[in-house]
Order: C-alpha cells, then structure tokens, then sequence
C-alpha cells in the first residue's frame, strides 16, 4: 500500500484535526477526525498519533479545540480558567514526552497575552500558531536531516529503534530525516529496522515508512543488534528521543538503551536526532525524566491475540533513557551537539 | 491451564514417541504422535520439539524410528547404509545444537558395534539407548540445577533469555533447572522471562512452566534488559545454550549475546547452564558454529497474522554466539566451569 505525496500525521482542516491512525498502520491507512479536546487527549493516550514532535504538534490543536468548545464564554476569567484545565489534562495523557508540555505551554502563554483582548481574537492566535507550531516542525526536521546526513557514511547500514518519522512528527521526521536526508544523497544507504517490542513501531511504521520512499529497509527483532554489531553489519544507529535532559541524557522508545549498550560496546556511533523543544534544560539528568508505564496488554496481546499465558506479570516501561555517555551527538536543528552536552546545549540555545 | 505432573516433552511408547506439540503452547497442551524418522526430523525442523538437549534426545528416537523401519532387510549392510543416510538426515534437520549430531552420533556408533549381531538386536540396543539417553538427560539437569544453585543470591531476581527449560530437554530443564533448584530452596526468588522474539519462547514457554510450578514470573520484552539492569532490576542472568565450543563461546538463542553485552556493562553475572554434551571440544571458537537463518515469516508474522507492511528484507539469524569473556560461568553437570574455559572445559572432560 502506497499513499501519493509527504505523509502528513496531522493535518488542520479549518475546525478539526485529520489525523492518520497510527495504530491502524501498515494494514490501513485512515484517517480519524478530530474535533474536540477530549478525542485529542485520547489519541495521543492511545497512540493514534504518537512520537515527540508529533504529540507536541497534536497537543498544541488540542488547546486550539479547547479554546473552540469554550468561544460562546462571555467573561474572560472562566475562558481562561476552563482553558488551564483542558491544558492540564493534555499535558497529562503522556508524560515522558516533553514537546507535549513545551507546545501546551506556548499556546497557554500566548492565550495569556490576549487577556486584554477579545475571546475571539485569542481562539484566532492559537489556531494561528498550532499551525505555525507544526508549519516549524517540519522545516526543524528538514534541518535536523541535513545536519544528520553529514555525519552517515557512504553505503552506510544505519540501525534505528522504534518510529522517528514523518509519522513521530508533522512531516519529514528526526532520526528517519536524518535518513531521508542521507538517501537522498546517497541511495546505497541501507537501513535495519527494530522491530520495537511492544507496540512494534518499527515493524509497523519505519518499514512502512520506507517502504513508501523506497529506502532500503531490512526488519530486524530487538534482540539481534549485539550479533548485527559483533559481525560489522552496521555502521551507525539514529534514533530520536521524548526528552533530553540538561546534560544529555536522552529518554526514547523502550530498547534504545539496550541498542546504545551494544553500539558501545562495538564502537559503533549512536546519534540522537531532535528538535531543541525535546531538550528540557529545565532537569539536570535523565534520572529526572518520568517513565511512563504503559498496560500489560500492550505485551501479552499481539493484535489482540493472547500470546502468553493469561494473568503473567508484565513489566512495560514506555521508554528508557540513554545516558550521556553513550550518545556520540545530538543532532539537532541549529547543528550537532557533541560532548560535553552541558555546555553544548547551553550554547545551542543562545 | 495447568498440567499434573512432570512435564515431559517426550515419552517413548515401545513403538512412537509422544512429543508435546511445543508450537501449540501456551494455547493449547497437545501431544503428536511421532511414528516415522521423518515425522522426527520434521518435528525437529519445525520446532515442536526445541531446545538443544531436547532436540538431541529426540534424535536418537529417530534414529531408533529410522533402524525399526528397516528391520524387515535381510542384509546387514543394506540396514547399516539406510541407517546412515537416515542419520545424516536427522542431523540436517537443524544445524546450530551440536547436541543432534552427539546423539546421532552416539547411536550410530552403537549400531557399527552390533555389525556381528542380527538387525533386530541391533533395533533392541538402539532402543534401550535412546531410553538411557533420555533418563540420563533428566539426571544430568537435575545435577547442573542443585550446581547451579549456588550461585544465585538470596530472593534473586534472574533475568532468562528463550526457554531452556523442561520444555527444551527430556525434563528438569537446564537454565529453568538452575531457577527450579534455586526456587526449592529459596521460594522468594523472581524469573524476569525475555518474550524471545521471534519465536516467543519467553513468553510462551518459559512463563508457561513458571506459572505451572508457581515459580514468581514476570515478562519483559527483549529490548528491556538495559533499563532493568541500569535500575539494578537484575541480579544475575542465566541462559541455556546450543553449543558451546572450546574455549567457552556459547551459542544460543538469538538476542542471548546482546542481554549479556547489557549485563557486562553492569556488572550482572551472566552463566550459561549446559551439559557437557553441549559442548563441541572439536571446534576452537564460536566463530566456527554455523548459525541457522530461518524463514522470514518468523518475523513477519504473529500467530498467522502480518505485523509489519509485506515485501520487507528480513534478518532472521536463530541464534547468536556469546563470547566466552563474556560469561561469568557455564554451569554444567560435573560442577560450575568457571575461565580461563579451555583449561576448564579440557578438565571437565577427564
């Protein structure tokens, strides 16, 4: 199954968001519309749209669908206060992710400087800037891609882990722009895909991803980088991120940490690709990142079929987080961010 | 679903072997009737009977199977050479567990000593070996169990990797032996089993016999074993393996070597528990054990059901080679060898 032109996760039809259902992928490709706060907070919580950039994107509209539901208010004061509340509830459906907090937080500060002015007026500004908001997504992207793409070698087999895409964002993608940016160089380049256990973004997206642009993708389990890495099949991993700390930790897909370990220990280069909004220069480490812990079902049921034993413990963190150390750089926007990532990050945001 | 008893993967019937039907678990607790050398090496090919100590016990019933079928002949050579050719046969089936080759092995070299015999004596002998072979296997687990115990902490939290347990041997289980004889002694200990994709051993196997013997099991995907052993989840790692050469490299299940490269990077003892028939004294290094590439629909594929778009490359090497420095111990049945391996191993052997 193809789809003509740039997949675009989210789009803005005027009063709802279209978004693609992710989780449908790669079997269907539909789309869900999206015309109030509420489905919105329950995509991103049940992973219709997912991925960093993506969810900041998406939550973004979901303060724009708020502030719609909430027009015919007369009295500014319960606009605004109704509106903290549905910013609040946002920002709680997924809370590793930081550009989630970064988006609503921008619309809530913009909101607050149109106090002075009409109900009207606001709603206009924030629908204004969600669409900026994913308008810059898509073009931080395109930078992070050609940034990445100086640093992969020629005919290189690039590992990913989970989904950094166009579908993880408004367009283009982080570490899977990096890897368009490098194709489009250079199509040699060959990609391994983690399949990424549990949801299997990897299987289900990157490869589907790929597949529409006609990158060379090869599927891969979790479990194989040690070997792949031990017999020199790859040359260098990308992945993206949900948050980055002040030093450079990097939280991303449950796994990555695992893949990072491996890549050390073969001396294999591992680039984090993220937009700047992923970086909270707020937390000093990752140890301050909350991990998400997401149901069981998500690891017994694979397309709602039991492949386990019935009432198994399950551990299912959503994410990990990938020490500084392990990271050969942070690929980012304005360049790449090298080690010591305290003062390189410092200095990206002057 | 819980079953009375022991669980016996295979059991002799005088004329067949019964071999639970390892694919159907945990769905479905079947026996299939095995009545032809064929059937055996079908069964071994596709996996429903696994696991390398298994796989060699139920290869000397095929050979058995193979030298019934032929008692009719009236000539001893024309009996010796099928026989042969039905051996080469078995050990074909699968090329990674050197435990089908030493069983074959064994049993056709029982056969030469009988040249002076008739074939029906021959068949007898074969029989009652192939018996020997299976009970021995259970004693043999039951010792590297009670070795291995020793060395798992009080309340330990043991991370596993496939299924090398009951399941993939004649009984008692290798790896799953050590947590057996551990958990008789110290019932607050915990099994962290890895899903093992693509196959889901973990999940479908080892949780199985867990739940059976109401062992504390807890499942985790494969990606999961740095971010546990970097919270310090993880006490000590134990695995079985399908061949261990020389000088300590242990091949095993696919994604084996990356939960050890994560428990090197943390400090996590790492044991390999394994009979001395696993071991191939004839080759120097893992790097000479061939690794089996089985069929992509393994990955591509869930219970029948497509999991990533159609068409895709795959990379589906079934197992992976731990290098001996690596391996904190390999725990067998005469003791727990411990490097520098190639004196150890040499030792064990005397």
């Amino acid at each position: 199954m193809k789809v003509k032109g740039e997949i675009k996760p989210i789009e803005w039809c005027g009063s709802y968001v279209d978004l693609i259902d992710q989780t449908q992928l790669p079997y269907e490709y539909t789309t869900v519309k999206i015309d109030t706060y509420q489905k919105m907070g329950m995509a991103i919580k049940n992973m219709l749209v997912r991925g960093a950039p993506a969810i900041g994107v998406s939550a973004a509209f979901g303060v724009v669908l708020g502030a719609i539901s909430l027009v015919g208010e007369q009295n500014w004061d319960n606009f605004y206060s109704q509106l903290v509340k549905i910013a609040e509830y946002l920002k709680s459906t997924r809370p590793t992710a930081v550009n989630l907090k970064w988006a609503v937080d921008i619309q809530m500060k913009l909101v607050e400087s149109y106090k002075d002015k009409t109900i009207k007026e606001a709603v206009k500004a924030l629908e204004e800037n969600a669409i900026k908001i994913l308008n810059d997504d898509i073009s931080i992207n395109k930078n992070i891609g050609d940034n990445g793409a100086t640093v992969i070698p020629k005919s290189a087999r690039i590992l990913t882990h989970c989904n950094a895409g166009s579908l993880a964002t408004a367009g283009y993608g982080t570490a899977l722009g990096v890897i368009r940016s490098a194709f489009a160089n250079d199509p040699t380049i060959q990609v391994y895909a983690d399949e990424t256990r549990p949801r299997q973004q990897g299987a289900r997206l990157t490869v589907w991803e790929c597949v529409q642009e006609n990158i060379p993708v090869t599927l891969v389990t979790d479990g194989m980088c040690g070997y792949m890495m031990s017999k020199n099949m790859i040359d260098v991993v990308v992945v993206g991120a949900d948050r980055i700390a002040a030093n450079g930790d990097a939280a991303n897909k449950i796994g990555t940490f695992t893949v990072a370990i491996a890549a050390k220990a073969f001396g294999v280069p591992f680039y984090v690709a993220a937009p700047l909004s992923t970086i909270d220069t707020s937390i000093e480490s990752g140890e301050e990142i909350p991990i998400e812990e997401r149901n069981k079902e998500e690891v017994t049921h694979i397309n709602g079929k039991l492949v386990c034993p019935e009432c198994v413990n399950v551990f299912n963190p959503g994410f990990d987080v990938t020490p500084a150390d392990y990271i050969t750089g942070i690929i980012t926007e304005v360049g790449i961010l090298k080690p010591d990532y305290k003062n390189s990050i410092i200095k990206a945001f002057i």
